[in-house]
Formats: structure tokens, C-alpha cells, sequence
């Protein structure tokens, strides 16, 4: 492996929605990539992506289109990743390296453990870049999704540097920044700021949808409805995946909400304003705190780059 | 009364904020407003509408303000209805039209009943724009909030059909479209729109920021974060009070949405993808629905005026 700027012979994308999409777009714009190939369960979808020309080329079976491709990319939901490895693992060539998109970090690692060889283990460097939107499949992908946003790694102890470095270089080449942490910190992060999340706005959706009066109830949603519940228009079978591969994660974080929805509750039902004030305040200065950070962030990036 | 076309002499507007400080601004554009007074009990506040050319005078009495307006527009904290109305009864003028804005109006109506001569009470036509931001403040107020929004009134029976016509026109001066229902069902719709959303948001961001891992919690935090607590940076006493007046509506809907994230924590703890992918599916397919209507109501919208 070579530390030099980043080139990518053939770049495999396994899903080839919005982030794979988004992902080959970002680099084919950068100019590091000579043929990108496509595979996906849905050929609507890829030649649509085709002839889009997010992709070069497209084959059905995962093997076909990882044999020769110098940087392979996982990013279907996460259930298939198993099956996927176990389907293409012997046509990987030697110098190609391995990475994912996957929300959830510990259930990809173990797949990879289960079904790559120690060797093969090496070059896969886990990834989650942290963008998106609530729309699905090639044609909501676009390539600045990435722009300005995270992308973080969570390297294996045996991680072989080579191949860490040319992940982060990809990362970098679609204007993302890379941090790096451990599978265990990840998860548990992710599971409080984007697991979590998503399960209250499914849930509030599901809830009122169900209410006898549920036409009166969308009739009157205002703005505020529509940004709250926006997250609940992602991909359902991205999110069961999530919510499987993150499971004990997502339980802690959905048990310590619920101490906190429970002492809202109990507030109303006791009529105890100052108990409500003090938790909405408090939560009101918490979150002007988090937009004051991302806009400081924001300027001092528009600056260093004046 | 007359069916005329609206005229306002002295509009009075109790709370300069957001919504008090749109609805002047949004009428003053109008041009159907000669005088726009207004009371608060901050007065940099109200030096600052003045200055702004929201209001033209303000006074720190309630009943120096409503003294000779012939409209008059609540626009408080919910708790502050009570008080307000005592301060100022005897100083109403017997062709003055009354209204307010609460998001609750079971509680507004128990005020005015209680404070009200029954003559004064028919001229109370209890109202709702359905519109605001996050933001508190007259320096967060613009004339445009209501436009294409809803105003819901909740006509009492004994409700003068002269005044309510006037209330009625004064929100279609802004922009707004006007609709009327009862109180209960009011509260009830409201409830599950808007207070549950502003429940679960200030509970989620509480619960995020208790965290050991807040800091990195909210650096990790994507655009879909972002939006979810967007309404978690809404006014905690306004919110505190609408809790305490919509607090039977409010209790309901926090236990009809506990069996949805309970059943959801069921489907994870169990392992029970198929249950999660039904839920999620049906509450996009509600969500998607929802925002398909809501495009469909803006598209009619601009063809009629064409």
C-alpha cells in the first residue's frame, strides 16, 4: 500500500441507493476512480443508476462485480451483509480494500470475523459516514451529500495502516472529515443521537395514524410536525436492520428515555409547572447550546478556508 | 357589528412576541390597523417592538392598553390569561372585539368565564394560528408567519356573530385561512400535533444531555437530529403553561404513544425484525402520505389563484 494520492482502478458499490449512490457520484466528480461497477438486488434501480451514470456497469451476482475492483464498498441494509461476504469472499482480489456504510458497527465486524479470512479481515476497515436524507434509492443520491459532514471509522486492532489510509482518503476525496473510534463507542453513540431518534418519530407517526381522528390530525400538523417527523419516511428495512444489529444499544438508550418521558408525565399529571420549566429550559439550553456549536464550527471552517 | 370590510382603530396586543409581534406586523401590512398598542411585562422588549415600528405605544397596565381598542389579542404565557383578564375587565369598551392565541383553549375559556361579565364574554372569540418558529421574542417576529396557515377559532355558543366575523377577518388579513371546531376537539387534535411532538423533543434532548457522553453525543449529531429538536429551542414557560392547561388531552396521548414504543422495544428486545419492519413501513407510508397531501393542498392552492 502506498500513502500517495488517492486512485481507485475499479470501485465496486454493493446497494446502490442513496449512499452508495451518493458515494459514486462524490468520487467520480473527484476524479479518483477509472470504472465504477454496480450490484443490487433491484435491476430497475441499477439501470437507473446506470443510466444515470452514477455507475459504469452492473452485474446481479456479487461476485461478478468485485472480481478486479481495487476498493469494494458494502452498502445495503444491514441483514445482507453476511450472505454478501460469504457470496463474494473468494473472488476479492489480494490488494482490494474492504469497507462498509453501516449504521451499526459491531453486527458488520462480526460478519466480517464469521466469513473473511485473517488476511481479507486486515483490509476491512468499517465505516459510517454520517449523512443522509429520508428519501431512498439511486435517484435521491447526490454528490454533496457528503460535503462538510463526518465520516467515522472504527478500525480492528489488526487493521493493516495501508488500507485505513486509503478509506480516510476516499472519505476525504467527497469532502467529508474522518474521525476515528472503537466498534463499542460507535454504537453506543450512534444509538443515542440516530437510532434513537428514528424510533420516536416512527412510533409518534404510527400513534397518530392510528387515532380515530387521524385525517383531522395531518389536516392540522404544522411545520414543527413536519421537520419532527421527517426521519420517519427512511427506509423501513434499513431501520428494522438497525435496530437488530444495535439491539442492546438501542434497549439502553429507549429504557433512559423513557425515565425521562415518565418524569415529564408525571410532572403534568401532578400539575407541577416549576418541575416542567426546569426540564424544558434546561433541554432548550442544551439544544441552543448544540446549534451555537454547529454554527461556530461552520464559520471557523469558512474562515480557515478564507 | 357590521359585515363591512375590517377596520381596526386601536388593535391591542397583550404579549409582543413572536406570534403577538407577527399578527401587528402582519395587520399593519394589511393597512387595516390605525393604532397598534401594547402591553408586556418586559419592557426591553416592548422598546424594542416600538422601535421596530411593531407597535406605535406601549404601557406596562394591561388596562391602560385595551383602553379604547376596539380589538383586543391575548398573546401570553397560557398561565398569565387569568390574571391579565382581571387587570383589565373593567377598562374594556362595550364595541371591543376580544381574542387570543393560546395553543389550549379549554383553560382560556375557564378564565373568561371566570373574569368576564356575560355580555363581555360574547364578544371573546377564542382563537389558535396554526404557525410559529422555535424562536421567542418581537425580534424573531415577521409579517409573513401566517400565510397559508391555519387559524382555528373555537366560537363559544353564546359567541357574538358579528365579533367572530371580525376575528375571522382579522386572520384572513394576514394570510391565514380560517377554520372553526370546538373547544374539546380543539384540545384533543392539538394535543396529539403539536404538545406530544414538543413532549418528546424536550424529553429526547433532556435525556441526551444527561449523558456522560453529551459532548460527543452532540458532535455526532446528523441533520436529522437537528430537525428532530428543532422545537426542543421553543419558549419553556409558554410550554410549561400549555402543558399544565391541555394536561388531561396531553396525559392521554403520552400513554397511547408509550404502547407504541413499547411495542416497538418489544419487536428489538425479541429480535423480532418482521414486527419493526411493519411498523416502520406503516408509519412512512402515513408520513409520506401526509407530506404528499400537504404538496397537494400547496399545488391546488396556486392554481386557483392563477
Amino acid at each position: 500500500m502506498t500513502t500517495d494520492k488517492l486512485h481507485i482502478k475499479r470501485l465496486a458499490i454493493l446497494g446502490v441507493g442513496l449512499i452508495g449512490g451518493s458515494l459514486a457520484r462524490a468520487l467520480r466528480r473527484a476524479g479518483v476512480c477509472e470504472t465504477i461497477v454496480g450490484y443490487g438486488r433491484n435491476e430497475d434501480n441499477l439501470r437507473t443508476a446506470q443510466a444515470l451514470g452514477v455507475i459504469d456497469s452492473y452485474a446481479m451476482q456479487p461476485a461478478a462485480v468485485v472480481r478486479d475492483a481495487d476498493m469494494i464498498v458494502l452498502a445495503t441494509p444491514l441483514s445482507t451483509t453476511a450472505r454478501l461476504l460469504q457470496q463474494m469472499q473468494t473472488a476479492i482480489i489480494p490488494t482490494a480494500t474492504l469497507t462498509d456504510v453501516g449504521s451499526a458497527k459491531g453486527s458488520v465486524v462480526k460478519a466480517c470475523t464469521d466469513t473473511l479470512t485473517p488476511e481479507q479481515l486486515r483490509r476491512f476497515v468499517p465505516g459510517h459516514p454520517i449523512a443522509g436524507t429520508e428519501k431512498s434509492g439511486v435517484e435521491a443520491s447526490f454528490a454533496e451529500l457528503y460535503e462538510d459532514h463526518l465520516a467515522i471509522l472504527t478500525p480492528l486492532p489488526q487493521q493493516d495502516a495501508g488500507h485505513l489510509q486509503r478509506v480516510t482518503r476516499m472519505w476525504e476525496a467527497t469532502g467529508a472529515r474522518v474521525v476515528t473510534m472503537t466498534i463499542e463507542h460507535h454504537d453506543q453513540i450512534l444509538a443515542a443521537t440516530s437510532h434513537l431518534p428514528h424510533m420516536l418519530a416512527y412510533a409518534l407517526v404510527d400513534c397518530l395514524a392510528g387515532m380515530q381522528t387521524r385525517d383531522e390530525i395531518f389536516r392540522y400538523a404544522a411545520g414543527g410536525f413536519t421537520d419532527f417527523t421527517r426521519i420517519a419516511s427512511s427506509n423501513p428495512r434499513m431501520w428494522a436492520d438497525i435496530c437488530m444489529a444495535n439491539r442492546d444499544n438501542l434497549i439502553s438508550v429507549l429504557e433512559l428515555f423513557d425515565t425521562h418521558i415518565r418524569d415529564i408525565k408525571h410532572a403534568i399529571a401532578s400539575g407541577n409547572g416549576d418541575a416542567l420549566l426546569a426540564i424544558f429550559s434546561r433541554a432548550k439550553n442544551s439544544r441552543d447550546e448544540f446549534i451555537r456549536n454547529k454554527l461556530e464550527n461552520g464559520k471557523r471552517k469558512v474562515e480557515s478556508s478564507e
